[in-house]
């Protein structure tokens, strides 16, 4: 059997609602329970995600997927952290002589920076160096800090897709941090679903793909990740408190656009598609900001 | 007359307001307005600080200012994005051999890893390498992208203080970024409240002081920052649409503790003050983590 999916969506007349995925439709669970959970932060809060798969599995669709606009899964997050450098050969691509890293690199990305499955991602008149990065994303259920990585996959209620799109010039725009190349509007995504993590199988070792155009340019599994999934959740809770509904962002394998040469930057009309096995297919195509 | 001050409150019953300062007391109107306004931030949405402070200006105050604790002044701004290196000399500490930098460095802070005046700051057991940075603190009133300089003020609701405490060694902790050393829970604060912006002689020549324990350990004044007030909304609009509520934390000027030598950090009981010309004095002292 596999597993629900949760989406978040917006309708034709702009309403902004969150459901299960059936088959070609939609469950929508926001006209159900909407006034308990507004969106499917407070329903991962209430740790309420596996109930309400339950509770609604055998019901038919209220929409039709072709009715509804994909949005962001959580559409305002306390934080959305992202890790840098985290597969193999990553850190060589970055040709500064330095060892591997010893702890994870971070950074932080605003939810408007992301869109939903399906819908174009923005290349700005800045710049042409709109490029992707397909990654793993967990969301937090359970609050902690200092997490042991012991106890760290206890804390992750959700898993979903990324491609935590970049203007890559802008992220060396400055002296140091690379906040301004991650956060131009609509340049990433986030989806197409959350899926809740009930067993640890569903990352240990799972294949995490992006293809654009078809053709396959990043390639790898999580098993060789540098930073683990409970490593990450044990470095980060040791500055900050992890809330539900907190999204990170867990690193792209290398093959980037930014590593050919010369590089190969997305532009108008291509398809990105980051796969990884249970999650689906995340895909958006590009273009021209209007 | 003095500019109208509007601070977020604890009351000892752990319950949130917010309201106006007025002598030694505060005029709660989270109790008269918090159904259409929840925060501070919705009523800057509906660019009513200056309304609000006019309507309740002849109010008698409804708590004593000894009763309430202060709180960061917006509680959930959709962004904190702090400028790095900002002030003359900032640049020379770095001792990297790097010119000036041609664009400000930008990171982004957690509301959670700030805390309101009186509180005291909180020294993690990871590291002793506690430091303060006094800066100026504007909360953006309008939204906009690609705002230009010339329009660029008038997209400034409020100002007030940011005491931008860091755990120094944790923003080398990784690869790149200093997202680590900025996001500790608690390590600064901001506050004491918001003063509604109405005049660019609020901004454009004011006198930006820190003092530790009675002692000036920064001073400059804003007409001598690298980039502007006006060019900041400018370069972070570029690239991320600005909305009601956005904290941006503007930079400090040189001789934080980490400057001396050897660096003196900050310890338990130390008293931190951060003080602006028509801003008033953020005030906090130091606890070790319980």
């Amino acid at each position: 059997m596999s597993h629900p999916r949760f989406l978040g969506f917006s309708r034709s007349d702009g309403s902004k609602g969150y459901g299960l995925v059936s088959g070609d439709g939609v469950i929508d669970l926001s006209a159900r329970h909407g006034a308990r959970y507004p969106t499917l932060r407070e329903v991962i809060e209430a740790d309420a995600l596996v109930q309400l798969a339950r509770d609604h599995a055998d019901q038919a669709p209220d929409i039709a997927l072709s009715e509804v606009t994909f949005e962001i899964p959580i559409p305002a997050p306390e934080k959305i952290i992202c890790v840098g450098v985290n597969f193999p050969d990553r850190n060589e691509e970055y040709k500064d002589g330095q060892a591997a890293p010893s702890n994870p690199s971070l950074f932080i990305r605003f939810p408007r920076s992301f869109t939903g499955h399906g819908q174009p991602l923005i290349r700005p008149p800045e710049s042409p160096q709109l490029d992707y990065e397909g990654e793993i994303v967990i969301v937090i259920g359970k609050q902690g800090r200092r997490i042991s990585e012991v106890d760290a996959l206890s804390h992750i209620a959700a898993l979903s897709l990324c491609n935590e799109g970049t203007i890559r010039d802008w992220v060396r725009h400055a002296k140091f941090n690379v906040t301004q190349g991650k956060n131009f509007d609509r340049t990433g995504s986030i989806g197409p679903w959350l899926v809740p993590f009930t067993d640890e199988s569903q990352l240990t070792d799972i294949k995490l793909e992006t293809r654009v155009n078809g053709e396959v340019r990043q390639f790898d599994r999580t098993s060789r990740m540098i930073f683990s999934f409970r490593k990450i959740i044990n470095y980060i809770s040791t500055f900050t408190t992890l809330v539900p509904g907190d999204v990170i962002v867990c690193g792209t394998p290398t093959g980037a656009g930014a590593r050919f040469d010369p590089p190969i930057w997305l532009k108008p009309g291509d398809v990105v598609e980051v796969k990884a096995e249970g999650l689906g297919i995340l895909s958006n195509t590009i273009e021209d900001e209007a």
